[in-house]
């Protein structure tokens, strides 16, 4: 077995190979630039740790197809973009901004298609396997993005509609990661589906982690701005959450820091620190926390009696870890 | 071998039973919109015609793939109306005008989805072929796009790159579904390539057959006005063979009309007319016509030597012929 380290260099240098053709130059551009923009590599790591587990051969039929679920994820982040209306991404412009709409668009339909023929790299008499697990994914992970979307003009979400959206958006693609990893290295049937719970259980607390650093996090340490959920009113786990916990006083108090404006600086910081104070009071901070504690459970729980060994529920422990660790 | 007849009712089957999810409704509604509004089918007839060269057994192996044309070339329309910001598409509203731009984006990925969804049940024994010619194909057609927007900056167009433009954006697809139904059925490589070329070429002519029935089409038969691609002075293949061939007086008076306004009625009308009139004195529409003629040679040209016998000929011939008996 690699090294965490080892298998980080591995997915660096993969990616630093990764090619697309020169032209039409404005159609593959912005792949190159999504691509070396960077982000946590999560999906690739995830899949090379699990096929890992049962296999030390590092060549195209795997390494390939973890660069799709990287490349299928850039996608995805060019067209939700568009549709939040978004100018950063990992402290750049988001590709409609530097380019344009109809860019984004179209490049972002081309890098999914690239994604596909990384993926057709797998080994042929897993292909079958392999892509309906893909495409099953990537439709959960449009129907989630729709939700977010369906979400912002309702009034309330329920936590189990917040969670529904979240497995869907998020917990899917990472829990194929894996599975697809274990799959490709030709693991055992009920240790692939063990891997995809543990994946998607991870998935939902990463999500869980994401909102929680928006409120909660270093601004410096996170690398983006901190509150920009509070300043959009966005559904996070936290506001979803205080909406269902907040008594008839603090409920009022919860739609009035709603109501807050936010043209100004000013204005922004104060609604900012207003629903932080809210937060707090209401316990929301140490709820998000237990309940990415409560996942971190779940992963593991699921990878009981799946008839792997110790050292290879260590391995899978340690990517938690890693993954968690952070505070950004 | 089926009738064409007969291939035409199974697509007709296909299609009225093609379903996808019901929720989010807001997500897969424009698919079914999509499909309920019809269109041609050239390219399942292309694919059907030719697996039944070879095969007469139409289970899901082939119908499937076979659909997976259709809906992904659905898609590519989803976001080329956006792209282009049109209107109407087979005269009804495009999903972007009857819904919005973000549900256009987000229901066209998961179009694409579907696609490799239904392109999934090709046999397994040649999945990895058809997948890998799928993901060719499908990349061409954005590069196509990307072309075609390219084109509305640039003041001139060469023949060579518009018909490198319509290769890329049509002919492709039209080509790759010939191939795809002689490969599910198991045909010898040679033929298979050989559909491609002739699917190609007839995929040429129907596109300059669309840019020329756009100026010289009865508008009652052709179901679209006329003259759109003049008053947006669209780089069709009749205006870029004008701008090639107009000596210099006429070339003056070509540059006179693509400056005429276009905003009320009469004046459109008038544009229309002194296109259309210029483009009779160039001889454009026999050009037009002689070289869809030239792609008819080529494509029957391709299926020469390929080791296809008399009867198959035959129907390929059919095919291309009931796809230019066509004046809509």
């Amino acid at each position: 077995m690699f090294q965490a380290a080892e298998i980080d260099k591995i997915i660096g240098q993969c990616f630093a190979a990764l090619t697309f053709k020169p032209f039409p130059e404005h159609l593959y551009d912005p792949l190159r630039y999504m691509i070396s923009i960077g982000g946590k590599r999560i999906r690739p790591r995830l899949c090379l740790t699990a096929y890992n587990l049962f296999s030390d051969r590092m060549d195209k039929s795997i390494l390939k197809p973890m660069m799709a679920l990287e490349v299928f994820h850039c996608f995805t982040l060019i067209h939700d973009d568009i549709m939040d209306n978004s100018d950063r991404r990992r402290g750049q412009p988001t590709v409609h901004k530097k380019w344009n709409n109809n860019t984004a668009i179209l490049s972002g339909d081309v890098m999914s298609i690239e994604a596909y023929t990384l993926l057709s790299e797998a080994p042929s008499e897993i292909l079958p396997e392999v892509l309906r697990l893909f495409n099953d994914t990537a439709s959960k992970v449009c129907e989630g993005q729709q939700l977010d979307m369906d979400f912002e003009k309702s009034s309330v979400v329920t936590l189990d509609e917040y969670l529904k959206m979240i497995g869907l958006k998020t917990a899917v693609l990472i829990a194929c990661s894996g599975k697809m990893g274990a799959l490709i290295a030709g693991a055992p049937r009920k240790v692939c589906d063990a891997i995809y719970d543990y994946g998607y259980a991870i998935g939902m607390a990463f999500q869980i982690m994401d909102d929680y650093l928006d409120t909660f996090g270093d601004p410096i340490i996170f690398g983006k701005n901190i509150g920009g959920d509070i300043v959009s009113n966005k559904k996070s786990w936290l506001l979803v959450y205080s909406m269902k916990n907040a008594a008839s006083e603090k409920s009022a108090r919860l739609q009035e820091i709603l109501a807050m404006p936010v043209g100004s600086d000013g204005e922004r910081a104060a609604k900012i620190a207003a629903m932080k104070e809210l937060y707090v009071g209401l316990g929301v901070d140490s709820a998000a926390l237990s309940e990415i504690e409560a996942y971190h459970r779940k992963a593991f729980a699921a990878l009981k009696d799946s008839g792997l060994g110790p050292q290879q529920m260590e391995r899978l422990k340690d990517y938690m870890e890693s993954l968690f660790n952070r505070k950004r």
